[in-house]
């Protein structure tokens, strides 16, 4: 029945839903679910265990103990309270994964184990979060990340929407792994590993019921495999970075403010979609500083800049990347984008919220 | 100026607040803070920084690496929704701390970092978040575990209530501990660290407005110096426990169930505080079932019993500690308990929620 939920994450309503009775008896959730009684049990008994370590009958504690392939680490936590909660190209689930894994994996750890907290309003429809929660471990399946413990609350209707989630994760990495955002050097080159905007344009598409002739498709999806195979290409990647909340615009900002370098930016050579264009274009706004949940920034000398653009090409999330900019001893601390008409621009990053709630 | 918040958390308005002006120019938060772009920044830079990690002025990074004195490692995670956010003896913020540390503290581990993950309602006062995340900074400082990484995310009026705090944990354990519910043993001794019930009546009263003669304060603290000390004094402890949302009824069934044995409890010996009995008996609760945020329950075998509580009573955290049952043979998975009378009665995980959003 689990197998069944994981493979039609959209497609079950709860009648479709073979869950035992416990769950049954209760549509939606109720304040009860996180009260730490029988309620919360039957919940973790058979929805959260079933999807997240199937067949693992072991008693709970208070936390899980666990032991690691080595005592260098990358450690990091991210909430999750993107609206809607479930969106083309995946659902909350599914992105609280892909989001940890890929904070993970922009140190070049090798993510292991994630943690998943809920808050729950009540009133959640039960089979949503059934869908939910077996996206997810879709997500961390194909991840190869195990998600090891977790906790619920339940909040009251209206002090919430739907399920917040928050994940932390835990990566091992080797010790000659040094990047950061402070290696970016005069000389260095620019690369995005595919078109910019998706993830973005996808939520608000579907918040503002834009149609287009193509579905905008989030590209949530795990970055961590297309790190390994850059770094197996370009052993010395000085950075990487997933242009998220803020787009590749506020991510290139931070790293030019942190290195004290200038980032020149080639505007023509950015992929972007047609349809995340003309969405753009139709809400005023500009795909730079739009999120993305399945791209990687990567600045790398420039001698291995064709060697790193090969090898994010020849892999399957990483085949429209492309060389965007370079870094510059001008401007230090700036971000300046060259424009398809060969001007200049000077790219702050925004004050405030220009998409809410994206993720 | 920090210094002075985290020494005097209650008493800080924000005009005697000096925090830099990107903030002061905003009372309250507002739905920027959680874009990812400057008004973001300044939250993490004036804020959530100098409160967590002071001095600290390197890069901001998708994830922190560190290395970690073991490999192997407790990890775990939970999310408060506590109400109201300030009580008396703590607020959401330390309770966020405490929570976590203990978690790692009743696997044995040695508690080293934590992450944050806040979802913030529009609307809330700046002034008010400051106490609580000073108050978090504190309680972190004083059980010697570091902040090293966190989020922030900021949802519209209506769909939050000040704030939710998630934090997840690592501590290391040495390799020859092993403290699990699986482990208790008929003839075991279960002894419980000191008063119950004082977390959730603290709460409760000031939620309903209760007053008595004492005002009932939190007993929220860090609890693994206790179990330190406690292990230092007998090196076999069986099982550790924290008896949080359910209170201690529900952490005795999980462990009988857990272990497969019976558990009996004599109510004579429970340390219960006046007042907690007085409020228990106006709001009709059973102080059994009321949260605990800085109490243990420890099982020891039979002859480790009284050094086990010379060792706990030794401990400013443990100076009401009391042996108050035993591991039994017969009704397996139960717990049972003799009244005062002399009679026995069962106890049973309650079904759902005695007290909504505890912690």
């Amino acid at each position: 029945m689990t197998t069944t939920v994981a493979q039609q994450p959209t497609a079950v309503s709860l009648d479709e839903w073979s869950c035992p009775l416990p769950l049954r008896d209760y549509p939606t959730i109720v304040m009860g679910h996180g009260g730490g009684g029988q309620l919360s049990a039957e919940l973790v008994t058979h929805l959260f265990r079933p999807a997240f370590a199937p067949g693992d009958t072991s008693a709970l504690t208070d936390s899980t103990v666990l032991t690691l392939p080595g005592s260098r680490i990358a450690y990091t936590t991210d909430t999750f309270v993107v609206q809607p909660l479930e969106f083309p190209g995946g659902t909350i689930g599914s992105l609280a994964v892909h989001g940890t894994v890929n904070d993970l994996a922009m140190s070049g750890a090798r993510p292991l184990v994630l943690t998943v907290g809920f808050v729950i309003e009540e009133g959640m429809p039960m089979a949503q979060l059934a869908r939910i929660v077996h996206d997810m471990a879709r997500a961390a399946r194909e991840a190869g990340v195990r998600i090891v413990c977790g906790d619920t609350k339940v909040v009251e209707r209206g002090h919430g929407d739907g399920v917040y989630i928050n994940t932390s994760g835990i990566g091992v990495l080797d010790d000659d792994v040094h990047i950061g955002p402070d290696r970016a050097t005069v000389g260095d080159v620019v690369l995005v590993s595919g078109s910019i905007g998706d993830h973005g344009m996808a939520i608000m598409s579907q918040r503002e019921g834009l149609e287009f002739e193509t579905t905008i498709v989030s590209d949530s999806a795990a970055l961590h495999t297309l790190v390994h195979a850059l770094r197996a290409a370009v052993p010395d990647v000085h950075v990487l970075r997933d242009p998220t909340r803020g787009g590749v615009a506020t991510s290139l900002n931070e790293i030019a403010a942190d290195a004290n370098v200038g980032i020149m930016l080639e505007e023509r050579a950015l992929p972007i979609r047609p349809a995340v264009r003309a969405a753009c274009e139709v809400l005023g706004l500009d795909p730079l500083f739009v999120a993305n949940e399945g791209k990687l920034l990567a600045i790398v000398p420039a001698d291995a800049a064709n060697t790193a653009l090969s090898a994010l090409r020849a892999h399957a999330l990483g085949v429209d990347a492309a060389i965007i900019g370079e870094v510059v001893a001008d401007h230090p601390g700036m971000l300046v984008a060259r424009t398809g008409l060969g001007a200049r621009r000077v790219i702050t990053t925004p004050i405030g919220e220009q998409l809410p709630r994206i993720c």
